[in-house]
């Protein structure tokens, strides 16, 4: 039902993200089906994660600008893996400051991108401040990008629906499963964009439980004789709107 | 995802409610979209809403027998008109109380008619109890038909997905539309269904009215730019369980 | 708003309690109140807090009969002081086991009283099972008793306001203050009706700190500049359904 | 219970909104029947919702400053159909930024108007973070205002009952009626008000048709028996704070 | 703080589980410590869950008495192995339908072992209607244990804390780590009874994996200076009474 | 299991409050507990509370550089008896407005004292803005002072507890026990620690009558065996990260 393009425009998705490592880990799945399709993946990194997801390059000495051209280098070789492009707003991090200005350059960036899809934090985690941060930027920015009054270049973009990727401890944010996405076929290429991120080598496997994990789920609610492959793979996320739908399915 | 048949079996349908009206008002969209589709659709009606649900036969003196009959006539006409069955267990309304033979009578018509989609009422509703317990009565089934070791004949089946329809007032039962049905298609067939319903001639527009309202509200979640009708009707649901999808949309 | 009765009918209140005490510590100022306005208030105890709230006496060595006895006396006393009649049901506490009977009992009592406010417990309680049973009956026996098609004695009841009033450990069942009544004016009369409690003699302090309490907060949230007496006392209660009003005050 | 001014004193209510049209659609009841009782209405638009709330005019080419004249034009002719005064304080819609002078402003508002009742917006809105702002800032100032320490000119007020009004999606913003205001003496008097904002035409009828929803649902909740108007309408309301209470009703 | 046993009296624990398994999967490692500091454990599983949870013996062909010895005979190796005693009371599950009977049982049991510590499943699992049935019966039981009116043989019980292990699908079900058990020291011995359970192979690693997840929370939420062991291994648990506590800690 | 320190280091609390006297009435228990353990208890005044906890001075035409000097002596007074040292970062309140800065110098308090154990407001308190306020940074720094990367002197921390004390009015600001502290032992010091705070004396039988209320709890909870002591005194906390245990107990 989304597709408002003219024919030859391919779906565009935009990922919001709090670090550079974060849209590997969560929604790495999400991005390389869309690509896989030929669609568009932007992916906003609003900072590096050089303060609060650098914790090793900070013990081996490396110093600020050194952890950051170390994060930007696995970010951008993650996204090339999974098919997207990556923007980094650099706008520091531990803690993420909201600001109109950062604000603004996300509107910007949701009328040149044209989203048809948004994918971003949740609303809560009490183990990362930057993450809620992120979530409302991205959630406020969406509202003003669809303002004709709000002054800034490009065009309107309609009302795209939002996706909230898994946090590292769902039960602990209020995260709830509401779409249970199979990512079997993409499964190859999110582990290969994981091990882009080598200063995080414990969380290869700890994300592939989860993605077995969030699998079985999946067959366990889609019951047993969908020819599901034996062994899927899946991400969770939450939908904070209405689905728009043509069918109960 | 959910072709689990056969290709020569159509999808079938199963709505669970508490009296012989609320099929129509509540998802008789959804219902006449199925059968548009060539799809199977069955009804349960676990009571005629003879007590609760006919204040105006009552008081023009009919008996308990002409009113359960005038209900029954009503809903077969309403669901003919939709394209559906509709089966009556005729267990007594206002209260509607559980039990486990109709459980167990519930979880039967599960295996008879191995719904690849099931309709129900939501968990709560401060103005009617019976909708409740329908509700309770219809999820404790869909689960025990799963289990092989439930002895009732039949196929096991597999665990289909649930949408809870909208009760009358939606704010004091905990309803949050989390799925928007377009029914702008089918519309006019809803309304001869609802026209059906003599005895309850004051809903025609109140529920004709809810169907704009929440077409409005899917306009307003779409985008502005998705070529939908000038004048979209909706019907909205829950979605109790997650959605598995292949696709972020 | 909701004088629904010819001129010369006092208004009525029905209270529908677990067990026998507890329409004294939870509402005894807005039965005395009530009563001291000339209106009628009936209290529905399920029963007489034999087993469950009768521990000193069990200890003393009193038998079943003799414990109601007990029970029953202390209630019309208090009752009587509040200026209210009490009902006995007799249902057997601790626990009190729902039935379609005694549903049908309470569905009679609202016929007859007809009442204009209901007073009852709140839905949960972890500490006393009595307490939500009680409450799940009086909302269902509400509802039935406004259906003409329920096959009871008497005349079909409106759809009067239900109050909550406060469980023993309010923070642990869910229970928030929506309306403070200030009861000031009647407080030496619910004390005196507390005194008639003679088994309970220790809550007596317990539920004046209360009244204390509440009436602080009720003069915190009507502001400094009210007239209110200095030492006001007051009760808390929820209001499940709408406020009616022609007024925002 | 609230008449905390000497005689003479007319009650005052106070309502802050985001932007200039918010007051007439979700409020314009509860101002008129004030007016209608003589008493005192101060509406406080933060901002005109130049930019949010005007899509029409920039689609015509208007620029900024013709926007907010046409919507202070506007406003200005509803506030006086409704009988109230409005004061536009110009803050910049879309998005409303908080800032200490802001809400100093409003403090100053509060000591002024001296509010028996307060209205404001509810505290999520997932579709237009300018009321959520609106509403933090109205209540933040209004226990500013309490306080003898805070530096601002006038009387210290007390602690103004206040009502949330309804947002535009209800049951997507959290929003519960738990106050039904019967408006049907004053419809008349909110239909001319609305039909002064002449850009948002569409939502005439859209918000006459939540009136008559409103009203059904307070008839609903009324009983059948209080000789209300054959048609009611009504607005809906949270309260957040304690309703303080003479009598249960 | 609760030891309010003679100083030869052992501490004890009660377990009430709806299926034979249960109590392996999801709390074996809390049995294991217990049974090895020298405290009493006894497990009631309320069915042998022959009907609900056996579906490989099913389909293998094997009978109702069959099934029903395969799954006693596997729980009570397990019990051993962890150093509890478990009793059945083969109530049927799918559907466990509480009764008065089953929870006179519970609370003879109750007062037979006088138990310290309370653990069962928590309120809600949307997959499977015997564990809240479990849930309420335990709870009730527990309550009406505490009662000198209830008439049942054996010392009326204190207030012993209650813990709800954690259920299938966490965040399916409201559940929330509260508590963080260590259960490393006893992981092999936990191991060894899942091993047990021959019929649930699936099942092994993937507890496995949830108690290293678990561990791994564990750690995050100690900080990293504890000396905790490299590989910690963890059961979550809620607690829906408040923690009584000597020390902040 | 939370020794982290030399064996010589002393357990260290830290307690983060938005006004001067927050830390006697609502943790003083707590905090003579661990001092008359021999641990270190540092007290953060993010304010003195100067304009609102303060009605009494204002109206006596005090100034604002004298009421905080009366405050600041009172609350050292309080201090010094609980065994305490307070430090007082003179941020201004009411409001109390989150700044970077602020918030960085909670990140060095937090690297200087190392706390074991933390202390603050919940995250509600419809009263008072300022407790929300102090919350939220008391919160978010004890999250950056965990982060090698943060720029701030001192060793990292651990993820030390937090603990919620009680707010003003519990209900109505979503507090609810999860640990109930026997403060019985330290009571006299608490009590005389409240009545350093001269200008609140009505305060004082306002959380002597809350201890006692929360000690009787204490009991209810704890069984009736435990050989507490027949007057127990109690203060309630929050704890919204999850307990680490090496028993259930």
């Amino acid at each position: 039902m989304t597709h408002a393009h003219a024919p030859t425009t391919p779906r565009s998705t935009l990922v919001v993200t709090a670090h550079a490592g974060d849209f590997v880990w969560r929604a790495g799945g999400a991005i390389a089906l869309a690509a896989a399709r030929g669609e568009k993946v932007t992916i906003a990194c609003l900072t590096f994660g050089e303060r609060g997801e650098s914790a090793r390059a900070w013990r081996e000495g490396k110093d600020l600008a050194q952890i950051k051209a170390l994060r930007r280098d696995e970010a951008e070789r993650a996204a090339a893996t999974l098919g997207a492009e990556v923007r980094f707003l650099d706008a520091g991090d531990h803690p993420l400051l909201p600001t109109p200005e950062l604000t603004d350059r996300l509107v910007a960036l949701y009328r040149e991108t044209q989203p048809d899809v948004v994918l971003t934090h949740p609303a809560d985690d009490p183990y990362n401040g930057d993450h809620p941060a992120a979530h409302r930027m991205a959630l406020e920015a969406r509202i003003l990008a669809q303002a004709i009054g709000y002054p800034a270049d490009g065009e309107v973009i309609g009302a795209p629906p939002v996706f909230y990727f898994e946090p590292h401890q769902p039960e602990m944010s209020g995260f709830r499963p509401e779409v249970l996405l199979d990512i079997t076929e993409v499964w190859e290429t999110k582990r290969k964009a994981m091990e882009c991120l080598a200063a995080q080598r414990h969380l290869w496997d700890y994300y592939t439980d989860l993605a077995v994990r969030r699998g079985v789920q999946l067959r366990r609610n889609a019951g047993p004789n969908l020819g599901l492959a034996h062994r899927t793979l899946a991400e969770a996320y939450m939908r904070p709107y209405p689905q728009i739908a043509k069918e109960l399915a």
